[in-house]
C-alpha cells in the first residue's frame, strides 16, 4: 500500500468512525454549532481572503478562466453569505430520528420508518471554496462525515474553511473527523478515495459532466449524479402566449449557465406561426440565438439551422435549439429521445394535456405552466440542495437534506413470535 | 463485440424499450395478466413439472446437494404455490402513480413527489425456478421490465415458465420483453448483463453470500444486496424471562436456515445466571448447540467454547454463539463490531433501554420484545418482498413494491417564474 493510500484510507476510517457518534448527536448541538462557525468564519474574514489570495495567485499563473476565477475568488460579501448559508443550515428541521409511517400489524407489532444518516459522504468537487462550507453544514445537519475533496486550485482556501469547522467542532466535542478536507492535491488521492467502500457510503460530484464521468468511471462506492441538463419546454397549441413567452424566457434566460435553465424549446404546429415570430424578437432583444428545425426555419428565416447534435447540447450558454412538432405525442417522443432525465415543462391551457404530461413524463422534474428554472431544491421547499440526481436509484431530482438519510425499520412488540 | 455480448445487449436493450412502455400501462391491465399468468401456471403444470424433470436429471448427474435438489424440484404442490403467489401479487396495490406528498410553495406552486418505475431490473438468482415467476410478477406490477437470470441448473424450468408469463403478456398486448430469462447459461452471460448500466436500472442478486459478491464485484449497475444477516438478541436485565426464552427459541429455531435467524445471543450479566440453564435445557432439546464466551462457560459448563470468529459467523444452523454483556452500552457496541446491519432485537421490560436500543442500533430492522424473524416484507406487512438491502442507499431492510419504483417531482403552476 502506497504512502498516499495509507493516508486516504486514515482519513476514511476516522470518517466512518465520527459517523458511529455524529448520528446520535442531539439536533440542538449541531445547530449551535453550526451557528458558531457561522460566527468564526465571519470573524476569520480576513485571515480566509489572505489563504485565498495564495490560490488566486496561483490560479492566475495557471491562466484560469474568467469564470472559474470568479467561483474561486473569496471576499467580504462572498465570505459573509457563506456564513449566511451555515445559519440557514442550522434553521432548516433535522430529519434524523423522523418517523415517515408507523402502522399496526394484525398481531399487534407497530411497525415503523425511522430517518438515520447515510454514514460517510464524500463530496468531489471544482475549485469552489463556498462548496466546502455548505457540502459541510447539510451532512453535518443530516447526521453524516464528510470528506471534502475541492479543486486543486483551492486546496488553501478549503483547508482553511475546514480547519475553522473543525475547531468549532473541537470546542462541542463532537468528533472532529466528522468534517474533513483531504489536503492532498494529488489527483491520485480521488482514486483512493474512490476505492472505499468499506468505508464511504455515498459519493456527490459537483461539478461539470467531465469531473462527473471521470468520478462515475473510478468509483467502487455508490454515486448520485447528474451529467447534464437538456431541459425543454413544450408550448402547447392551447399555451397562453404570454404565458409562453414569459416561460421561455425565463427558463431560457434568467440564469443560462445553470444545468435547469432550458435548451430545447418545442413548439405545437398549431401555434407555431403567431408565438414563434413574437418569442424571435423578445430573445433577439436579449441576445438569444436560435437554432431551428426545418419547420422553424420556413417561420424564422434569419436563424441558424439546427443540427441532430444540437437536441442532445447543453449549452449552458443564450443558445436555443427550437423544434416545431406535430402534438404532446411527438414531444413527448422528443424528450424520451434526447432528454437527460432532468426536467421539462408543458405550457398549456389543456387539461388533459397537462395531465397527461405530468404523468407519461418520467424526467425527475416534471412541471406544468411553470419554468424549468424552479427544479431546485431551494425552490422546491427542500430548504437545501446537495446535489441534482438523474439517476432513479435512492433519489431522483434535487436532493435536500432527507436525501442524504436513510430509513430503518422500527418495531415495538410485547412478545409476538413467528408462526 | 462477441457474439454472446451481442446477445446479451439485444435482451438489454429490448427490456428498456418495454419498460418505457409498461411505465404506463393500467394497474388494471397489469392484474389481469398476472391472474391469467396464474391460471395458465396451473394449466401446465404438466409440461412444467416435465421440462423441470430434465433439469433435475442433469442436477443428480452434476450431484447437486439435497437442498438444493429440494429447491429445484416442482411438484403439483410448488407449482400451485407459484400460480397463487402471482394472484397475491395481483391483489396488492399498486404503487405506480402514488403522489406520497404534495404541498404548496408560496408563489402558488403545488410541488408533489410521484411514484415511478425504476425501468429495468435484473435479478441474478441461484437455481429456484418459483424465484422466476415470483421476481417477474413483482417487476410487472412495480411497472419494471426484469431479466431474470437463474442457476443454469434450473434453466429448462425457467425458459418454460418465462415462455408461459411471456404468452400471457403477449395475447393481452404487454411488450413480451417486460418478461426476459436469459437463454445462455454461460456465465460470461452475466459479466456481459452487469455491464449494461445504460440498460439496466438495478441488479438484484438473491442467494448465499458468494453469488452476491461475485455480482457486486462484476456489475457496473447499482447492486442491492445483504451479504449476510448476522442478527442478535440481546436479553436484558429486566427482561421477561419466559419472553425472553420463547423470542430466543423463536428466533433461532423457528426456521435456521435464513437470514433473520438469530446467531448471537447476547445476555446481561445480571440475568445470565436465572436465564442461560433454562434456555440452554430448552436448546438441547430441540438439538441447538451453544457456543458461549468465558463468562458463559462458568454457567454453562458443557458447552463449546466460542472463538473470535464465531461472533462474525452467519451459521444458518442449529448453532448459536452466547455472549454475557456488561450492559446495554457492551450490548450495543457489540452488534456494532460484529454485526450485519440486517436484524437486532431487545428483550426488555425496561423501558428507557427499549428506547435507546430502537433509537441507537442502527441496523436495518430493529425491533423491542419481538423475534428477529419478523424482518421480512410479508411479516412487516409491505405485501411482498423482492429482497433484502443491508446497505443504505435506495433502501435499507426488506423491499416491497414500493422499493422498485422511486419519486419524480411534479410541479403545477400557473405561470410562475423564477426571480
Amino acid at each position: 500500500m502506497s504512502e498516499l493510500s495509507r493516508q486516504v484510507m486514515t482519513i476514511a476510517k476516522k470518517a466512518k468512525e465520527a459517523a458511529a457518534i455524529l448520528a446520535h448527536i442531539p439536533t440542538e448541538t449541531k445547530n449551535r454549532a453550526l451557528k458558531e462557525m457561522a460566527l468564526q468564519i465571519e470573524n476569520r474574514t480576513s485571515d480566509l481572503i489572505r489563504e485565498n489570495e495564495k490560490d488566486v495567485k496561483d490560479a492566475k499563473i495557471k491562466g484560469l478562466s474568467g469564470a472559474m476565477l470568479d467561483r474561486l475568488t473569496l471576499n467580504e460579501k462572498t465570505i459573509n453569505e457563506i456564513a449566511k448559508g451555515l445559519i440557514e443550515v442550522a434553521q432548516l428541521p433535522d430529519p434524523v430520528g423522523n418517523v415517515t409511517s408507523m402502522w399496526k400489524r394484525p398481531n399487534g407489532l407497530m411497525v415503523g420508518k425511522m430517518r438515520i444518516p447515510l454514514g460517510v459522504i464524500g463530496i468531489i468537487y471544482e475549485a469552489r471554496p463556498n462548496v466546502t462550507a455548505d457540502a459541510a453544514a447539510l451532512c453535518l445537519k443530516s447526521g453524516n462525515s464528510v470528506i471534502l475533496r475541492g479543486g486543486s486550485e483551492a486546496i488553501n482556501s478549503n483547508l482553511a474553511i475546514a480547519h475553522i469547522l473543525q475547531n468549532v467542532l473541537k470546542r462541542m466535542e463532537i468528533p472532529e473527523a466528522a468534517i474533513q478536507a483531504v489536503p492532498m492535491t494529488d489527483r491520485a488521492a480521488v482514486s483512493e478515495l474512490l476505492k472505499l467502500e468499506e468505508y464511504i457510503d455515498l459519493i456527490i460530484p459537483r461539478g461539470g459532466e467531465e469531473l462527473i464521468r471521470t468520478v462515475v468511471n473510478l468509483s467502487k462506492i455508490p454515486v448520485i449524479k447528474h451529467y447534464k441538463g437538456v431541459c425543454h419546454v413544450f408550448v402547447d397549441a392551447d399555451a397562453d402566449l404570454e404565458m409562453a413567452i414569459d416561460i421561455s424566457l425565463n427558463a431560457k434566460a434568467q440564469r443560462p449557465g445553470v444545468c435547469n435553465a432550458m435548451e430545447t424549446l418545442l413548439v405545437h404546429q398549431d401555434i407555431a406561426a403567431a408565438f414563434l415570430p413574437r418569442l424571435a424578437a423578445k430573445f433577439n432583444e436579449i441576445g438569444v440565438a436560435l437554432r431551428g428545425c426545418e419547420r422553424t426555419l420556413e417561420i424564422l428565416s434569419g436563424i441558424e439551422p439546427a443540427r441532430e447534435s444540437d437536441w442532445y447540447e447543453e449549452y449552458l450558454d443564450l443558445i436555443l435549439a427550437v423544434r416545431i412538432v406535430d402534438d404532446i405525442d411527438q414531444a413527448i417522443e422528443h424528450i424520451e429521445k434526447y432528454g437527460s432525465l432532468h426536467t421539462e415543462s408543458i405550457v398549456t391551457r389543456n387539461y388533459k394535456n397537462a395531465h397527461r404530461f405530468i404523468n407519461e413524463v418520467n424526467s425527475s422534474t416534471v412541471l406544468a405552466n411553470a419554468s424549468t428554472r424552479f427544479s431546485d431544491g431551494f425552490q422546491l421547499g427542500l430548504g437545501a440542495e446537495i446535489g441534482i440526481s438523474t439517476t432513479k436509484l435512492h433519489a431522483f431530482g434535487p436532493m435536500g437534506l432527507e436525501e442524504l438519510t436513510t430509513t430503518k425499520f422500527i418495531i415495538y412488540g410485547n412478545g409476538q413470535l413467528r408462526t
